[in-house]
């Protein structure tokens, strides 16, 4: 797994160390790659599990790093969108190079055909959309607006080429944004939209600098899992030529996260929040998304699967993150 | 001008030295370079024209190439659909390597910001394709069936990206299939649409070994000299974040083809088609692609023109290329 240190990483090792069956067989072997941070690795798995830091933009390393022949290679690993367009060296150079060097390794080992599961993203969509927000389904163009979008667009073209010359088996999930985040805000522009609920959830005042008609679409890290989960299990029979595909996901503006907020864990809550005049960098990665309600009928009908409402994305993070209470008040 | 020694790449420069404005204002020199041959220099240019080789691949070669900082920057350069899906490397290296080395190159030169005419191809597109064609239209995703198409595509995202990042100002035309492509058959696997007319005029035998079902989107060279002069002096207002879009075209099965060349130019001229067992290989490409009559509507919104028949295609090349007359008859 490269990306391994992530939160989507971690979740995800931390679910095979439950749940040790992959494709209908037990696991053997995980091995947790990441670039920035040694992995954690998950307590009580009854298989063996590595943990190291190695970096995917050293061709040498990926060789060395698929040597191995995993049956199985969830590829987590990217530079976040805030980042790549602030840093557009770095974005091109994890993003793009990175994730050929990885496919590149692949192809080079003879008579291996792995399960490649990309991380893609909703952000390889980019405005204007069309007036019903069904008509921006399976067949709906990818024309990103930000550097990260084009980049995992171009890895999504990658994984298509490469698994229809059968030098791998690639799956690219579109992921929504995931929410709530965990943990600290990264880098990721679209941190915002977990910041305001995760944060005044704790009883810390956040600031809002983007505004509360932005429209995103969400997922929880729960979701993300199962996702992930299901591309690695999932008949390649079913996949034809078109290895990626939108996730589905909760449509909500800014503004219906906050009334969630209110209706899940009242004003008190909500009063955490201060609206801040809007911080141009953040308001234009987001209007770059502004996203409508993907129906993302290719992935429900292969069975992807996620929460119905906002406020069970709520609900799932109290109950995993803060134990089922929010801090200083009884639900 | 990149891959100056190609077809277009010729009629361009003939065009050019006849006409020697671009964007309203006089042509002060051209250069041409290609990575194969030393492009012929069109005569009776009012201007100076220099003819280099040089290859996009080598990065420091595009620095030098961009240093003295051309208003407008034709990139027709690249490896073609069967060459690059025979050799999956040198396509890559050619077309995607290449390309982004031009990007890099333009990008580090400071306060420059040129107009780059980039040659994409409607083989962007790959089916299943909408029950009725013109919903495949300027929203149609973009997912190639071949590594040609792409490494197109990707072309195509990088152009958007550092258009909106200010790096240049790209225009992007997905071309249809040139047709009737003038001189000696290339390694592009869209040969066979123009062999099947042009060998026939000159009273050569030709062999087609693809189905006559399969459909194609045409337009012939002048259109697509017509094509690139237009793109080079589009108004950057029209363009919006969507760089690349797909040319106007005419829509027509191998079948239709072939029953306009017998309006065209009779029976007799027809025979020398002669029909073989399928080619798997060209089969596989050609199947690839069998596009519908894509609209093409924002193109056309724009002011791009080309051909309504089939049979206009042919008589332009008898017209340009066999000086009005078909061999062994009278028209």
């Amino acid at each position: 797994m490269l990306g391994g240190g992530g939160m989507i990483g971690q979740k995800l090792a931390q679910h095979l160390a439950k749940q040790p069956l992959l494709g209908g067989r037990g696991i053997s072997h995980l091995r947790l790659i990441d670039a920035f941070i040694e992995p954690n690795i998950p307590t009580g798995a009854s298989f063996p599990i590595v943990s190291e830091i190695a970096d995917i933009t050293d061709s040498k390393k990926c060789t060395e790093l698929v040597s191995d022949r995993p049956e199985f290679i969830f590829h987590l690993a990217a530079i976040v969108s805030g980042e790549a367009e602030s840093n557009f060296e770095k974005g091109y150079l994890v993003n793009l190079d990175g994730t050929r060097n990885l496919f590149e390794a692949i192809r080079a080992e003879k008579e291996y055909c792995p399960r490649v599961v990309y991380t893609s993203t909703a952000a390889v969509y980019g405005g204007p959309y069309p007036e019903l927000s069904e008509d921006a389904g399976d067949e709906f163009i990818l024309q990103p607006r930000t550097s990260y979008g084009v980049q995992k667009a171009i890895g999504e073209l990658l994984l298509n080429d490469y698994s229809r010359r059968g030098f791998l088996d690639g799956v690219g999930l579109r992921l929504p944004t995931i929410c709530v985040r965990p943990g600290k805000p990264n880098a990721a522009a679209s941190g915002v939209f977990s910041n305001i609920i995760r944060e005044p959830l704790a009883g810390i005042e956040t600031t809002l600098s983007v505004s509360k008609d932005v429209s995103m679409i969400f997922a929880s890290p729960r979701s993300a899992v199962g996702f992930l989960i299901h591309a690695a299990q999932l008949d390649k029979k079913l996949l034809g030529d078109r290895r990626s595909m939108m996730m589905p996901g909760v449509h909500a503006t800014i503004g219906q996260e906050i009334e969630a907020l209110r209706r899940v864990a009242g004003e008190r809550i909500v009063s955490f929040i201060k609206e801040s005049a809007p911080d141009p960098f953040a308001q234009k990665m987001v209007d770059a998304w502004n996203f409508p309600a993907f129906p993302a009928t290719h992935a429900r009908s292969l069975g992807f699967t996620c929460e119905s409402t906002f406020d069970e994305l709520i609900h799932l993070h109290i109950e995993s993150e803060l134990d089922g209470k929010i801090p200083g008040q009884d639900l």
